[in-house]
């Protein structure tokens, strides 16, 4: 994870001077501190081409879940397990209450398409920058080569292999110019350039929450977004999941690393049963007993579907 | 409101079709019900140039508020004030559990920069088309020259004048060609027309969801859209006031409109204290306290801002 | 299920007459129905010795769900798999939101105790009688005989064998004691009786907001509880799980079997799915690969703590 | 508010110690900090006989409302206004979402009536001590005398003058008299002394969570309780309030002193806008223009219910 910001990370010079003033300030305090999290605090962390998720503020570390979680269990309670034991259990048995005493907040630049995917999570507080009072900045997502996928045959949702040649470079010049053309368009209704020069004298400019209808979905946005830990996990549980469109997957994953710095037991625990683990139905569970059992249980026998029964296959190590 | 569904409105052949039986079945409940809803279940109401808004479901009704509110009043209770006696009381003192008894479930058709804005609202339950799975249709908001407005040179938020002559067919041009080729080239990237053919053999197309990038923000998108009263009045309080957007605006005055035939007695209450209310500070307090002694208090004695002021004088009816 | 109303089943008067009325009225509705649950709507399931649930309204069926899964498929989707391969498929894959679209709501006469865990699921609306403004009625809940369960001595949080003979009849001798005096200074303080009579002229009498706080835990309460399907299944799973106080199974043992009756697809998904099914962490599913490969792989090895060693061990029907 | 921790507060000797620790540790951060709610960071705030509220966590501060504001207007906005000019405007037009950007939590001991009042705050985190697991302490709530209500004979909701003489004194022998009886029985039916000790050698117990049905609303229980500062200014205006039933607005007052000091800016424009302002229906507006015509308007002619013109002539400081 860098800790550098960076000029090609998208921020503005007036972000920039922000960042490295409240980077520079110290307070002391008596709150819950993670000084791993400290380190980082305010630092973008690039993602995609333009955009960054940065850590503005948190409340909290693992004690705080331990802490709401002995809560319960009152005076009488031998504290005999660690830690990390209580953290596991209370994970594993879906004592989702504790983990909400955490909370963070990040500031996130992301493309629109990213985003509305990112706003279906509502326990959370968001507010965006806001394009009828300004000006949009004049950047895009532009995919990486590599990440140019075909669409599925097998699969209406997902990406087959990575487009070449011809066909790669004429999307990649499609996306490009259309980006061009279209911001080119909106800064001539705006009656107003990026940089806040008068396009043409004379000229009233269309009002900003409606020339922006003309930009496309790939241009960047951002927004504060602030969410307690346990739907923080839930979101990364949904949109780091190899089903989810790379492009959120990324930032997903940047936020998965912030997680390891600031609660690394509660994630570690959440990997260990959430990411790497599966659920299993009970017809499947009758199938696993009888493996082991030594038998050949079949599809056809299970009660299961083809699909449940290759998921199943699949999460024994068994791909066909 | 228009109660015949029309090919205009932007109802695939599929929906039209879909929406004719479901208006012809007919089946006996013990439920709840509103005739003058039942009218019009299913078909859609137009609106902007081809978006709409259909109920498809709807739980409860007027006196469903009654009987929760009346939970609370227990055996004891003299019923000395009627229906809308009580929905008024319970409107009028924010006591809002009541009116979250009753649920309604919407279709609608709206282009993606007002589902921005609508998807805010947290507290509703939403499934939306995906681009992910499925080819959008190539249909674009285009305004009305009317609502062409100018960006307002007082307020950074709102709207000026109508654009008129050379710059509004200038716009109007813009508008209508970007859609246009982005339209053309979210097609030749994905190698798919709207009709489903090929565009050049050979070709693997791009993934659709990355190909939806290239798509402005005026495209339509539909959802599912449920919510409770409570929560559907909040969201028709905050965007069918003059200060949201107007195409947001259009979709907040025809659900209004539902609501009058729905839940007409909670919906007077919230029109007389809401729509038509006003909230006044401590100091306006006061300095209406001081107007009706006859006294003319000043702003700047009142200890209230410019802003707050003309708001003030605004909702008294003395705008200057 | 019994579908015929019972005065033993904690009804006043007034909602037996209520109900009465409800239950021969009928409409002609173009919404969505469900005639299995027609059957039993506002009739009360007895639940513990003066508790009921009984559904209210409703909004939505299994097709309601399918109808707002398929909208992200768009015109493109091939109706392949029927709706219970689709819903099967949802439910496996935690696609929430389509669960969300329907509607339930329901009265229901609990013990306060039980209360207070219910409320803990805040998605939902709810509208309880208020001991601020009616007097509550006499009705305590006194455990069957075979629901006197010792505390458990393993697990701190759980119950042990039945209690017998005299120790038995002591507990039952107290809880009824108790809850009758506690009841009857109740009506002295506030200076009135259960059937409106005055205790003794003269005296003003307790407010009733504070009167009630001399009742104890164990005193019923009523509301009605909205929630969505969703939201629902997450209650069932929690408090019809072997870890929920029995008398809050209770509830939701009741509640699943509505369910059958309301959502049977839905349902079947749910029971197979979530209720019969177990998730596996990373580290479980790597035990399960090496049974199944004829090893014999060991707590020590696994890196799994005893506890949840011994959890898989009985997920896979291996209890020591 | 006192700063000093106090025996009398209802602390376990292991919370005091715990407090005493927490007050002495200090961290170096980044983040945004309040000195003046540092100070009193752990300290419990004494309400009712044996209940608090003290802060343990807070994230956010005036300024985080404004930053979160200003990521609306970009980079183009003239900040002509101050942080106090921002706030009022975002709180007098109900722009609510930067105030949940500021976020606190509370370890707060209450009596269980009044816990569940407050847990009807449903946009909140919260961790209670479980009954389940440990036994409760023998707290409870017994009303100072000048709260010792009679029942208002105007309003059923509310209180009348106080009691006074034998019928308070009985009403506080009562109270007392049965808390003490049915904490004895409790410990009787857990065969368990508060202080651990075993009643009588060869008897089970009964499971903790059944014999703690056998305890009055007025024990007190604790919990801790996170919550955003716009549902904060929302739980307090609704429970300040003077409707609202003394128990809980003691707890409320208590919290409003902690919000003055974490954001003094934001709760002076909530104060002033909200506790001390009204909201002023349609008609309320025209009487109200009325009056300042100089005219008299009657109640008959408003189209306003007794009630309303009542509490709006209440509103203009012109009580009958």
């Amino acid at each position: 994870m860098t800790k550098t910001s960076d000029k090609h990370v998208g921020l503005s010079a007036a972000q920039e001077a922000e960042i490295q003033e409240l980077r520079e300030a110290r307070s002391t305090t008596r709150r819950a501190t993670v000084s791993a999290l400290e380190e980082v605090l305010y630092d973008p962390i690039p993602v995609l081409d333009h955009g960054f998720v940065r850590v503005i503020d948190y409340m909290g570390d693992d004690s705080a879940i331990v802490q709401a979680a002995r809560v319960s269990y009152g005076k009488g309670t031998k504290h005999t397990r660690g830690d990390a034991g209580l953290i596991g259990y209370l994970m594993r048995h879906r004592h989702t209450t504790p983990f909400e005493m955490c909370e963070i907040k990040f500031h996130v630049k992301l493309p629109i398409f990213v985003a509305r995917q990112w706003i279906r999570h509502r326990t959370a507080n968001v507010n965006e920058y806001s394009a009828r009072y300004s000006v949009l900045d004049k950047e895009f997502y532009i995919p990486a080569p590599e990440h140019l996928a075909a669409q599925s045959t097998a699969n209406r949702q997902g990406r087959g292999g990575v487009l070449e040649g011809e066909e790669a470079a004429r999307v990649l010049d499609l996306l490009r110019q259309d980006a061009e053309l279209c911001y080119e368009h909106y800064e001539e209704m705006l009656n107003e350039r990026e940089d806040g020069s008068t396009v043409r004298e004379g000229r009233a400019g269309l009002a900003r929450e409606l020339a922006r209808m003309n930009l496309p979905l790939n241009i960047y946005t951002q927004w504060y977004w602030k969410c307690d830990l346990h739907n923080l996990l839930h979101f990364v549980a949904l949109r780091a999941d190899p089903h989810a469109q790379y492009e959120i997957r990324a930032y997903a994953d940047a936020i998965l690393k912030v997680l390891h710095l600031w609660v690394p037991i509660a994630t570690a625990a959440f990997v260990n049963q959430v990411m790497e683990g599966a659920s299993l139905s009970g017809p499947a569970l009758r199938v696993v007993r009888q493996m082991i059992a030594g038998q050949a249980p079949t599809q056809e026998e299970s009660g299961m579907s083809k699909r449940e029964w290759d998921e199943l296959m699949q999460a024994l190590g068994r791909d066909a």
